[in-house]
């Protein structure tokens, strides 16, 4: 059974290749390292349902919505985890439908506490694209997503706010994602905007303090 | 013609029970001094379409939304302007139909640049019923009309902010609504939110500074 692990790769080939398989979703960690994106790279772009090929991760950071640009038929597959919580935020409404597709987030800050290459970047990327203020935070500090003064970028960029905390961010946002792994972390809850929206995506429940 | 105006006490009184007459609309000012408020209290609240009978506004501040509560088939007529600006703000989608009716303006924080017996201070108190949270400012200072902590009192209460000024508390607000008769007044753009809803229900265009 321990050695099944290395028919992965012979079987994402075989896959790829067979007309009856219109999909393909591999169940990580195969062998908890590297080997595991070598592993997700070899799945062949048509038929990567879960949007870990480099194309996919690379188009939605970019802001590139569609394999085919001109004529707008194949949507780019996004991260399973980010995309629900966008879903989460359309169905509460802070997607704003007034404003035009791929807009309709501006006029909204938020917090994302977590900034894993899996969910807390690449959802706050998805975020600022679509035209939030997002602070993306994690251990190392806090970073800035925005498409700029009146979202006239095409896409996000990326700033390093140095020297501040939660404290600093969090009064400001009406939205707060948290999704930080292990039962020890503790969010203050007194610095929450009256009325934000708060989402956990952590398989912990959040401690709150005081 | 100008004595024409004595008869408009007879007029209303005689509309009042003229069962062909269903509503009654006057057209302000006639005596453009306490009279006339004299006069709006005549119309019989049965026929009054504009909403300015008394027992309407004490509705309205209080937070009663139906002559008949228990049954809730007559709403309580609003003043048009403040209806309008609310009107606005539901197409704009600030009022969030996933929460419940009465709550939709909860996470929002609105500045309203105005407070006449007209429009401003009803409109601010409209918001706040609504769950908003509303600056009120005029030349005499701020005033935040609020239904406190997790909107839990039923209707909005009105707190003085002691030398608090528009730089206080326009980076906070998510809507800005103007409405400063003349055409001096100017509005510092520069501390608007990104992303801000603005509304000028002025007859003047918003002279904005810097």
């Amino acid at each position: 059974m321990l050695e099944s692990r290395f028919v992965a790769n012979e079987a994402i080939l075989a896959a790829n290749v067979d007309s009856d398989v219109d999909g393909i979703i591999v169940y990580y960690p195969i062998f908890n390292n590297r080997q595991d994106q070598y592993l997700q790279q070899l799945v062949d772009v048509s038929k990567d349902v879960e949007g870990l090929s480099h194309r996919y991760i690379f188009n939605m950071y970019q802001n590139i919505r569609f394999l085919d640009p001109e004529t707008k038929r194949q949507k780019c597959i996004l991260p399973c985890t980010p995309l629900a919580i966008i879903k989460i935020l359309e169905y509460l409404k802070v997607y704003n439908t007034i404003l035009p597709y791929g807009n309709r987030l501006f006029g909204h800050t938020i917090c994302v506490v977590n900034r894993s290459e899996v969910v807390g970047r690449p959802l706050a990327a998805l975020l600022a694209n679509d035209g939030a203020c997002v602070y993306s935070v994690d251990v190392t500090g806090i970073q800035k997503f925005t498409r700029g003064e009146g979202i006239k970028k095409r896409r996000h960029e990326v700033h390093d706010l140095e020297g501040k905390t939660l404290k600093d961010v969090v009064p400001l946002c009406d939205v707060v994602i948290s999704g930080v792994p292990g039962d020890k972390y503790k969010f203050d809850t007194s610095l929450l905007r009256e009325g934000a929206v708060c989402l956990n995506f952590s398989s912990e429940k959040v401690r709150s303090c005081p």
